[in-house]
């Protein structure tokens, strides 16, 4: 059916941009194989729930999903930016289905802890349904997931889209080799993070322990890097951290075992 | 596979009413045999376009979906009540999985010429996928139709639901024997619009003519026994008009050749 998945996670630096998204949307469509996107929100969300006078509420850095918030991310993540992407993508020749973790039961999470902080309607992922994909791939379909979530027992959960691509990709890897791809705005893992041409082109478990512990890898590429060598410990072929622009080509940093 | 296909479709008075929304979501889900349903949208784009002070413009009673105004019924109608009423399913049993027209490329629409009026992003159904729907049933999927549907070439679409549905039984009838069940805040077609005892319990195009000319149906209730008999001429089975709290009983209107 399908030799290899390849799954690509795009954030607000793309879906922010209409330039870059129109590119993007190009160049998904036409990447070969079975292919999975997965799309974050941007600043679309924000923006509408402040003309919507609702009350941001932040905790340690990170935003509270109350119920006026969770309808916010549902109409804008599962609703305006995943049927714009999906259409766009249908145009584009790619036959793109839009899906939450409800739709077909696709992905399930479970409500974070209230204890010691109550994020409200926030989900950890907890399984992905591999034989769905499966089936959506041998119909000749593109999953497109935004990171609204579900508990099974009819709460939608916010989910973090760079795991909702994690776990995803773990999924596809049950039916066949996978590569994840996270975009995002810069060329990759850098030495220099002002310098797009420091990248660093491949990292591995032993290598990563050599670059942190020299202190070149940067506090936010911490968590990307140890989600990445994870990922390919439990199954995936390889991650590769590059800019969207980058897409088609071999540019980044690939995370392998 | 399956040997019969039912098709609901449910408005604002199951949408705007939270306890009448629970009730008909376990009936549907405990429905035997393959099942779709498609859902408008009620008053909950109205007031979220209130809430953004858009500017609601009606041209002969109908409402003019510019590009604000799609952006909020692809929020609501594809985005916030699609998810809901799917994870409701979802926890109710049913394996629901939402679309809009453009997942799958499920329905492809036109949008309406803008002579002479210009009713914006409005579009009348052109295509369904009755594979598409083959294949999500033969893989348990029970579908859920928004009415946000999409040209083909990138452009999302707000549809009439009532017509989303007639024309998703259509396809549906090239799959299996087909029926389409509209539930709305009467009992049925009634000889007396303010006395629900007196459904009429069958219509054929005969009969309908005698009602008609005697004035008996109602304005209200033309285009939607013209436009039954049209599907039922069409291929659909059978089209029944009954209120969504008789979904699993006998009590209704029911259209026949």
């Amino acid at each position: 059916m399908t030799d290899r998945i390849t799954v690509v996670k795009i954030g607000g630096n793309v879906i922010d941009d209409p330039a870059a998204l129109k590119r993007f949307v190009a160049e998904f469509a036409a990447l070969p194989g079975a292919k999975i996107l997965v799309h974050g929100g941007g600043k679309v969300a924000t923006r509408l729930a402040g003309k919507l006078e609702l009350e941001v509420r932040m905790v340690e850095g990170r935003r509270i999903t109350d119920k006026g918030m969770l309808d916010v991310v549902t109409m804008v993540y599962a609703g305006l930016l995943n049927k714009q992407i999906v259409a766009a993508l249908q145009a584009a020749g790619c036959n793109a289905m839009g899906l939450s973790g409800a739709d077909g039961n696709a992905v399930t999470a479970r409500r974070r802890s209230p204890e010691p902080i109550d994020y409200g309607f926030v989900g950890d992922i907890e399984r992905v349904d591999a034989g769905l994909l499966r089936r959506l791939f041998e119909g000749g379909i593109t999953p497109v997931f935004s990171a609204i979530m579900h508990d099974g027992r009819g709460t939608l959960l916010n989910c973090n889209a760079d795991s909702v691509a994690s776990a995803v990709a773990l999924g596809a890897a049950e039916v066949a080799p996978t590569e994840l791809v996270f975009c995002f705005e810069k060329a990759g893992v850098l030495r220099n993070a002002d310098d797009e041409t420091s990248l660093i082109p491949r990292i591995t478990a032993e290598s990563y322990a050599e670059l942190k512990a020299s202190g070149v890898v940067s506090r936010g590429m911490i968590p990307k890097i140890e989600n990445a060598l994870k990922a390919v410990d439990n199954g995936v072929r390889r991650v590769v951290i590059k800019h969207a622009a980058n897409l088609s080509n071999d540019l980044g940093t690939a995370i392998e075992r």
